[in-house]
């Protein structure tokens, strides 16, 4: 072996193997390690030949990666990155890149950064969206760290990930540090809303239009041509034509416990719109929904106690209309969830001193990862008309888009809630819409309230300063 | 002075001196003592007939108290209480207790407790709740920490302690080390969903009935009679009888800026949830309200571009009917909301190895605290009647309520929604029935998308196992 690798990856499941793949596909030598010798060598033995660089020594694969080296590490988050990491220091120069491909909590990538700013060794925390085939075929990537090292990385992501519509590769810098990994967070945050949003929308043609599985595949079916179309309702509607692979003939959907489990990214975004102040409801009323769907035998308890009103059978005219509401309330109240989302984003770039270019993100999830959606050239639009937007649905199309489908969307809400359909996030969606545009929220009456009792004072819309009310003049 | 002082309280500002003057006119000596001398001379000046043994120097103040000593801390949560416990603990001899009755966060309090535990010191976290005037003539009181030191200070705690109407203090042992301290975040979280859905039934009244401030005052006067009665019902009526108290006749609340503020309680509770896996939408709910209060500047500029539904005037027979409506609707979703705040005590109770008794919460909650109200004692009842109730709307009472009132909440919920009021915490009650009563919901969708993407796997209704299905047979 006289020609070293151009990069190398550190990991070799699913994820590490097909993004090296990926990288090779595109005309570098990629140089592989994993920490148990059989994967790497099942890897070269599917793979002979690729120009692969197998090592099953970790100062063997640094040594195989040409100077400045490019490592990435797809392996599992949290401990084992620090121990990779703490292995690899010694056997590193200055200069010398590290990538994290995880899904690693954004402070973690912090703490890391600091750590390693101290030894001279540069550090990329990347959020990667896409599964398996977005790691082989093409991604979304999401690289926070030192600009100057992204410089020295960005031909090769740029080559790796998916392409948008318009020839534009599904990456770009997002800012220092965490930021990757935080843009990450907050995608998965979204792709949690944007599934429930799809789940009960669902369970509304299931369970008030009465719709067969079959019959919901084709209303899904005919979205996916519409301005709903996406990878998550395309999946859907794939979803709901598959049949037991067990061969009972039964919908695969209807054989498959509701509990819907999560690997921690949404509930991390919530954490973190609850500590920067953000109202973002509609992600976390879909984290709450998993939750309460893993309530399982709690809830097949109650639907034996607790009452719930008749659904009357829906007719076929009434079928039709509704239909078409329930397409336009998903994605008026998608347009929520990415307001929410965005404004995330934007609240944390301030705080955490990132200086986020918001634009770009809707850029960089255009395709490749699992949020990828007709809706998101959208988003991408406002934010070139306007990059200083404050929130979603003050951009022009999407203003549109709230004069045109509220109503679709208080209907839906109030026919689910009045038929006793769950649609906490549906709900959720329309409740943030009319709060966020109340000139005058009640939030007065709590303001008198904790001063009554607290003494927490109060301002006042007539004058500058802060008052507190004589409530018990006697004392 | 020879008699020793029977307890002690260090910090002197208002909470804390009107606790030790509570201890005192119980018939105890107080020795008081504050960072600050000014402070404790005040107290002394103020209060020259009462047993308290003043020290303006810490150890004259730990040598002032009969061992072993017992030391109420009220100062202010996070660092000060960490500095003021190390300046203690070098005075404090083995058996001492040292109770930290301040808004500390629990997990705080679990840290402290460690530490002192290898020194030998008793160590209580407490929240007290009742604001300034609990304090003085009786706060509620949840004490945690070990069982051996809370029954030394058992007797003067239930002195000091509101009485409900059964004679029966509101105090009882909550749970070892950070026990207290979480009752009383979860006390807070569900203060908060309490005063917004108030605030959102307040709105309604005001901008969907048209009723002036003064009649909002009359109808919370009669809820205040009926199944609502409560502190906050109370106050909340009392407030909107008072007039701008600087002269323009205006109602006070009207000049009050819409920007609720919070002080972190409630904001602990709901990240506590989400780790814990708890669906706790309806505090959520809330706190996100009062952040989105404080988007004030964007949602009157919002409010100038985003249209609404026109708000149809209502008739005088419309009004009663709705009042009605508003008033078991209010009471239904408070359901809610202790149903989710129990079912996150019982969570963490498992989750932290505390064993607290569910029933003796809403117990000590029936007086002194902010959310004291009529309704604690049918969640006493409940506990009563079945101590290892899994969810409150099992119970046969709110059962009942839910099957009497639960039509009200959708009928109120549909109507803001069609008139553009924001109902963020009524929705989210709402939705949390109609999910918790469902057997089957549309989790079983996302776990099919889950395993499409990303090979996560599903469990089946119909066999044991974990399985993944062919999506890609060409794979």
């Amino acid at each position: 072996m006289t020609k070293k690798a151009e990069i190398g990856v550190i990991g070799m499941a699913v994820m590490g193997k097909n993004l090296a793949l990926n990288i090779e596909r595109n005309g570098h030598t990629v140089a592989i390690y994993n920490r148990t010798d059989a994967r790497t060598k099942k890897v070269v033995e599917d793979h002979p030949d690729k120009n692969l660089v197998a090592s099953y020594d970790l100062s063997d694969f640094v040594a195989s990666i040409e100077q400045p080296r490019r490592i990435i590490l797809m392996v599992q988050a949290g401990a084992g990155t620090d121990s990779v990491i703490d292995q690899l220091l010694p056997l590193l120069a200055q200069g010398d890149i590290l990538i994290d491909g995880g899904n690693t909590f954004f402070e973690d990538t912090i703490r890391r950064s600091k750590k390693l700013d101290a030894s001279g060794i540069n550090f990329i925390g990347m959020g990667v969206s896409g599964g398996e085939l977005g790691a082989l075929n093409g991604p979304s990537m999401m690289p926070g760290g030192q600009k100057s090292a992204y410089d020295q990385l960005a031909d090769i992501f740029e080559q790796m990930a998916a392409k948008a519509d318009d020839g534009k590769p599904c990456v770009t810098y997002v800012g220092p540090n965490g930021a990757g990994h935080y843009v990450k967070m907050i995608h998965n945050g979204i792709e949690y809303g944007d599934m429930e949003l799809i789940a009960e929308t669902y369970n509304i043609l299931r369970n008030l239009l009465g719709l067969s599985v079959e019959e919901c595949a084709e209303v899904f079916k005919t979205w996916d041509q519409g301005e709903l179309k996406s990878y998550l309702i395309e999946i859907t509607a794939d979803i709901l034509t598959r049949k037991d692979d067990l061969g009972s003939g039964t919908p695969i959907v209807d054989l498959i416990v509701d509990e819907a489990a999560n690997k921690g990214t949404g509930k991390w975004s919530s954490e973190n719109a609850l500590e920067l102040g953000v109202p973002q409801s509609v992600i976390t009323e879909s984290v709450y929904a998993r939750y309460i769907s893993f309530l399982k035998s709690e809830r097949v308890a109650a639907s034996k106690q607790l009452s719930g009103p008749k659904v009357e059978p829906v007719s076929e005219d009434e079928k039709k209309e509704l239909i078409d509401l329930l397409e336009k309330s998903l994605y008026f109240s998608k347009v929520m969830s990415y307001a929410q989302g965005f404004e995330q984003i934007k609240t944390a770039s301030d705080h955490y001193d990132w200086n986020i270019n918001y634009g770009d993100m809707a850029k960089i999830w255009r395709s490749g990862c699992i949020i990828r959606a007709e809706f998101l050239q959208n988003i991408t639009d406002a934010f070139t008309r306007n990059p200083d937007l404050k929130n979603l649905l003050l951009d022009p199309y999407f203003k549109n888009i709230a004069d045109q489908y509220q109503d679709s969307l208080r209907k839906v809400v109030s026919i689910a809630i009045k038929a006793g359909i769950p649609v906490p996030v549906l709900a959720a969606g329309i409740t943030y819409y009319d709060s966020y545009r109340s000139a005058v929220l009640p939030a007065n009456l709590i303001q008198a309230q904790r001063d009554y009792f607290g003494a927490h004072t109060y301002q006042r819309v007539d004058r500058e300063g802060t008052f507190h009310y004589p409530w018990y003049p006697e004392q």
